[in-house]
């Protein structure tokens, strides 16, 4: 099996790590590359520039709180946005199957360009590939940003520092449980609607404020866990945090009590982990409870150490124990996103 | 039949022109979008840009001269190119069946490696995501496209004058005729090969020449009667070509013989047709002629009027008739790219 791709390459854990490092990085080298974050930084003409790309390829294609369109959107706009970049401009590719709906299409397109509008950006060019009927399910689509960088120096895991605070702008793991439950008890069914939204704004509200934003991202793939532990292992940190102060919907802890699942590991599609100087945590609460992306934000740990040897992300849990926060393995819930 | 996507719809034709106009134009409309070239012109503080996006869904995806991989890196750099723009940087996203090979997808990326360093692009940013076995073909790999103004005004259907010349940069249909052996016959059967190249390099020694260059475009999906017909269209011109001037390989002849197609609508991933005054034709083709992937270039016709209501492409025949050459309606052959 090990020469065969499995799911779980694409499941945004360890497995898509190493995939990313020993056949994408080895053979691409470049110093853009390199970091691994969500967008490229790119400099033309002295402007910083920030340049990431993403597949959608999430089944269902409509569930509560979004379709495949408007998630092609959120998710690239958000990508830009981690960075602290503005997003400007987006390219949408489809790839579709042979007998896929037009109606549907339709349904589509329109949700990606009422997302669009409302997080400010274009959609300026794309492409539209038909595969015969089989070779897809139903729909696919790509999109690619380009934002600009306008409030300082990119944000990254490289300016972490020790005693940095980390906050969530909500309560995790509703995308991942409004999907799963969609596609297996079906759309009416579900109680639980996605969080998929544009952050861009948001970003935009602290960059504008005087907070010391060190580090910025969503945690989709992975879910707030895995983002974490990889953060840790980038920026070579220990992050603790306090399972006390995570916010969690009832619906989805229920859900995860039926499915197996921890909120932890589920995707979310608009929420962001967010690393600023603990001075201002407070101020940074307080600007993401004015935002209703915002009004369940929650301080849920901080950065105890920095420019250790790896990373390491610790949970302090509710029953007074410690346990540590790995990446998962594989893909814990295929086609999520 | 109407409301369901067929494989026409991507075939490069007019049900992908009405699809395109009728719902993305309609739906996204915005100034960058609207001129419908292979790339959109974005102005960033006043240096201007090109970004494009292509989907690559070819099958087989090892073929005689190339692979899925190069061909996703010289397509989005041709794009590029033929906007005038200096290709920079590309993303790579790949959406992989589970169950296909480690060695096959390494092969692959290797492939784009090397291309897009002979090509002088880096690829800065990526995604990949998995699907269960049976709900893609393999791999699709989309990528997305930077590159920067450096010669000038863009190039553009726009600034076709009457007069111009049309040349094209060496024998058409090789791709196509190529793919469809690999596929019906098997790749070790074809002796043809593809004509897939990055032609950034090529249009740079143009652009550095003192020739008038008006317009370029790559005659891939549709061919090179397809493109002329929608760039005739774009640019509300009559174009006159001559059917004895068309470089066509002897093999491809005889390959359109026994499948009873036209190399004119075959798909090509390394031809481009150039538009420019007619005074600077001769040196052009000198240009073209002393390079490797110009070698066959000829001049196949000229502009005969301009602000026309509609576009026409009239071949003047072998045999000494006149025939009007219009885009395809659908796809004549699927996954050709």
């Amino acid at each position: 099996m090990n020469d065969l791709i499995m799911l779980g390459h694409g499941g945004g854990g360890r497995l898509t790590t190493d995939l990313v490092h020993n056949l994408f990085l080895k053979n691409f080298q470049n110093s853009h590359l390199e970091p691994l974050n969500d967008s490229a930084l790119l400099t033309i003409d002295r402007k910083n520039l920030s340049f990431t790309t993403d597949s959608y390829v999430v089944s269902p294609i409509f569930f509560p709180g979004g379709d495949i369109g408007s998630l092609a959107v959120h998710g690239t706009v958000n990508d830009l946005a981690m960075s602290g970049a503005r997003p400007l401009y987006l390219s949408a590719a489809y790839i579709i199957e042979e007998g896929f709906s037009l109606k549907e299409l339709e349904k589509i397109v329109i949700s990606m360009a009422t997302t669009a509008r409302s997080a400010g950006i274009e959609i300026v060019t794309g492409d539209t590939k038909v595969v015969p009927k089989g070779m897809a399910d139903g729909l696919y689509i790509n999109t690619a940003g380009i934002g600009v960088h306008e409030y300082g120096p990119p944000l990254e895991p490289q300016r972490i520092k020790k005693g940095d605070a980390i906050l969530i702008n909500g309560t995790i793991g509703d995308h991942g449980a409004a999907v799963i439950t969609a596609r297996e008890a079906g759309f009416s069914e579900s109680r639980i609607t996605s969080d998929a939204a544009a952050l861009n704004h948001l970003v935009e509200k602290m960059q504008k404020s005087s907070i010391k934003l060190h580090c910025l991202r969503d945690a989709t793939r992975g879910g707030m866990g895995g983002i974490l532990a990889e953060l840790a292992k980038q920026a070579h940190s220990y992050l603790d945090i306090e399972e006390k102060s995570i916010p969690v919907r009832e619906e989805v802890r229920g859900f995860c009590e039926i499915y197996g699942m921890e909120p932890l590991f589920l995707a979310n599609e608009g929420k962001m982990v967010i690393f600023c100087a603990l001075d201002d945590a407070e101020k940074a609460l307080q600007i993401l409870h004015s935002d209703p992306l915002g009004e369940n934000a929650a301080i849920i740990g901080r950065v105890t150490e920095v420019d250790q040897e790896t990373g390491r992300v610790i949970m302090n849990t509710l029953i007074g124990g410690e346990r540590i926060i790995d990446q998962p393995t594989g893909d814990l819930v295929p086609r999520i996103c």
